[in-house]
């Protein structure tokens, strides 16, 4: 497990590829999120947000996610956990068909104050579709081990 | 659909009931989150914050959304969209068999300067499991018309 003294602040990484097949866009709305135009054509052409068949925000949160457990597992292996993140922003919706890839930015990498065998990192996770564009940000914290066991 | 003069801040309403089975914990884990402690019983027992098999904080999140779209659906209908959430707390984990439901409070409700047909309304949303112990808490932020049509 990749520990506190490990990151470094000011590091970027990027990584992933993740396909929002309509299928899954679908199936995911149809559980979590049955709003009208993350599920229908035509309710979501109505809307003048979407305009179009939209993945639900928390989809597009869920596949970000799985994106970093999957470089997490191929690299540094998996922290302890999260507490928390801040600043989730859908910039622009994520349609059926893209193709998402991963940005990540360590902002901070602390000591537990009341806790000195965990430490708390904050990273900036921004995600893209496959344009470039920004489809959503957010700052994530996770716990990590201070130092190797 | 309710519009921002409908939103009193100060306003609190409770509802919802979403059972956490363990078929559906490790199906979203599998899919979204595969980190052991989510998948596995002997890898969560290890994990000195989990200490049994626990649900993703996005599935948390995720079912979370689902009694919100609910609610909205049998009331004032759903809003036009989020731009995104604030403040997302996982505090004590979500465990398979775990019964959640939700309060939410009314913060702000504001128009929007750039385009005065809509507005935002600002909510604190808080999830509790069936003992009453808070499981998350974030800050939603929705758009909303700022009149009827």
């Amino acid at each position: 497990m990749k520990t506190l003294d490990q990151y470094r602040v000011g590091e970027v990484e990027r990584f992933g590829s993740y396909k929002m097949t309509r299928e899954e866009v679908i199936d995911f709305a149809s559980r979590f999120d049955p709003q009208p135009f993350h599920l229908d054509d035509l309710a979501a052409a109505a809307n003048p947000i979407f305009g179009r068949l939209s993945a639900s925000g928390w989809h597009t949160t869920s596949a970000t996610m799985r994106m970093l457990v999957d470089h997490a597992r191929r690299h540094e292996g998996f922290s302890m956990g999260s507490p928390g993140v801040d600043e989730i922003r859908w910039v622009i919706p994520t349609y059926p068909g893209d193709t998402l890839s991963l940005e990540t930015e360590t902002l901070e990498a602390r000591q537990s104050r009341s806790r000195p065998e965990i430490g708390f990192v904050r990273q900036r996770v921004t995600t893209f579709n496959q344009h470039g564009e920004v489809v959503m940000a957010m700052i994530s914290t996770i716990v990590v081990p201070a130092s190797k066991a």
